[in-house]
């Protein structure tokens, strides 16, 4: 059996404990054991910084061993949580931060953790800025939210980072994602529940990462009991003028005959969409849900609501998101941080357009 | 010539001097020449704490005479300044709070003072937890933002508070709200510029303080040029279903002459509520602008843009709100409150539907 690293520094460790009998076990023996350096050892012990796991529990073993004791009045090692998180958002007048900040704001709180909060407005000078300041302000950690689900390149800092609804492209960072692809599948599930078989998904922007998982994801739901789109998904844009033209699109590629439409469910990729759509129908004197069921997405209660008649859709549950973010850079700061991406469950709604 | 307090006491000033050639001046000394305790003059000189301006001066002269000069070391009278603000929200997924939030938080960062965020979900014990946070963090000031602007009881705090959207029901309290009247009187000037004379009003909510204020506004600007609404105002609530309910009540109610309706526009108190009313009057077949010019108010885009056609509205200017709520707490935290309640002006947006 191969020794590990750890096992070969064994002789060295009895003789640091050697001294120690003869002086107060110091920060240097703990990093000379463990083969790192103070500030490191400084960091495992305080759960700070962003460590490997496997050195940070090197460090606190060769901590153990020794009986170090840290001096709660050493300036280096002193207790550096502030108990305090910032919330760096690119605009906090986004429809989906904000739940995503109030619930990290929420299940902060209860964890006697306060909130900073900073927009950049999509400025790296305002985003270099405010995480100056978060540094300067000793936050324990960041939790970084965006407008979107496409992924952005991560921030440049030490502190511990959490991002929540638009995920780093490094895979080493923790994320906290929307799962659409869930949600999708929901609605298909519902529709075909519901005896629609002949389904067609109007999209939102084309390329984004929102639209191209949700369109994937009806296309794989009916793949998986045998069916597909009754034509390939249509994208355009997230309004609702673009749900009204795409019925007219998708009525001229799928012609029914007779009273038979050649569609009779329609999933969209947003409740705006969605809203177009059943306006468009109605002016057509197409009736929903009889003739064709509409679903929505988001569930953005003034579009979803107001719609006639109201939208059956997805709620992306965004403040559970935003807590779930919360929890994993409470982890972080405890020191255990979380890597990847992780995807959080939505709730089918449903309403009387289906 | 009456001698003024300060000059009655300029013998005792001299007398305090004498003393301070044996030992540096105190605080107590200070307190002794301004008459007041050493907690007001510490307040006084540390700009905290809420003085009338005038005790404040008083302290600073009595300081300046003495030549105090504090101890950077007392921590009685350490600079409690911690540059960072509390921003109290009830809601913070409130459509109308966030924007206030938002410029709140740009016009502290600019002057180096961060925002700590808290959501009270109208929880009066979440309220009094988040206080007791903000004291314990040393917070400059507080603003508190509303999600309507119906007057609310103050916060129990000695901290400086600015109130943003929802003014404090005390008038001693510096408070910052939307003039509404000043949006209703540039949107009837607007109609009137057009020619239109026969103008109903349909509100939002009965007895919220924006729905009154709305309506009034436009029976006074109609009444500054000799004019009256057709019909007394409709009141109903903030939806697009209320918007379309009162086209039918507002025709039935004004039965206009052959092909001449009885009114040629309609003031609505929102977006939502302007949305149902252009909807129901394209159902109807009556022509927005031409027969009936329609407006909303708030510029909420996603209702304002997506309506047939796009409306003219009042942007409320939220984030102008929010930068001068910061401005009247920047100067009460320098020593220099404000009282009462300042309005703040608002944008005509004039668009196709009149």
């Amino acid at each position: 059996m191969r020794l590990s690293p750890q096992c070969d520094r064994k002789p060295e460790k009895r003789e640091v404990i050697g001294i120690s009998v003869q002086r107060p076990v110091r920060i240097t023996d703990v990093a000379a054991l463990a083969g790192v350096s103070p500030g490191t050892v400084s960091k495992a012990l305080n759960n700070t910084g962003s460590l490997k796991e496997s050195t940070r529990q090197r460090i606190k073993a060769a901590a153990d061993q020794l009986g170090f004791v840290p001096d709660p009045d050493a300036r280096w090692l002193a207790a550096r949580r502030s108990y305090t998180v910032g919330l760096l958002s690119v605009d906090a007048a986004g429809r989906f931060s904000i739940p995503v900040m109030l619930g990290a704001e929420n299940a902060l709180a209860a964890g006697e953790m306060s909130a900073l909060m900073a927009t950049t407005r999509y400025d790296p000078v305002r985003e270099a800025y405010h995480l100056k300041t978060f540094r300067a302000r000793r936050v324990d950690g960041i939790i970084v939210t965006g407008r979107t689900t496409d992924p952005r390149p991560p921030v440049e800092t030490d502190i511990p980072v959490v991002y929540a609804f638009a995920p780093s492209t490094s895979a080493d960072d923790a994320s906290v994602v929307p799962d659409d692809a869930d949600g999708m599948t929901k609605i298909v599930k519902h529709l075909l529940d519901r005896g629609r078989h002949r389904i067609a998904h109007v999209g939102g922007l084309p390329y984004k990462h929102a639209s191209e998982v949700r369109a994937a994801a009806v296309t794989a739901a009916l793949a998986d009991v045998g069916l597909g789109l009754v034509t390939p998904p249509l994208f355009g844009e997230w309004s609702e003028e673009w749900g009204r033209r795409a019925v007219d699109q998708l009525l001229e590629a799928t012609p029914g005959r007779d009273d038979d439409l050649g569609v009779d469910a329609i999933t969209c990729g947003s409740d705006q969409i969605a809203r177009g759509v059943t306006d468009r129908l109605r002016e057509l004197g197409i009736a929903v849900p009889q003739a064709i069921a509409v679903t929505g997405f988001d569930n953005w209660e003034v579009m979803a609501l107001a719609s006639r008649p109201p939208l059956t859709t997805i709620d992306l549950r965004l403040e559970d998101l935003g807590r779930r973010a919360a929890e994993l850079l409470l982890d972080a700061i405890a020191g255990t941080p979380h890597h990847g991406t992780e995807l959080t469950k939505m709730e089918l709604i449903p309403r009387a357009s289906t």
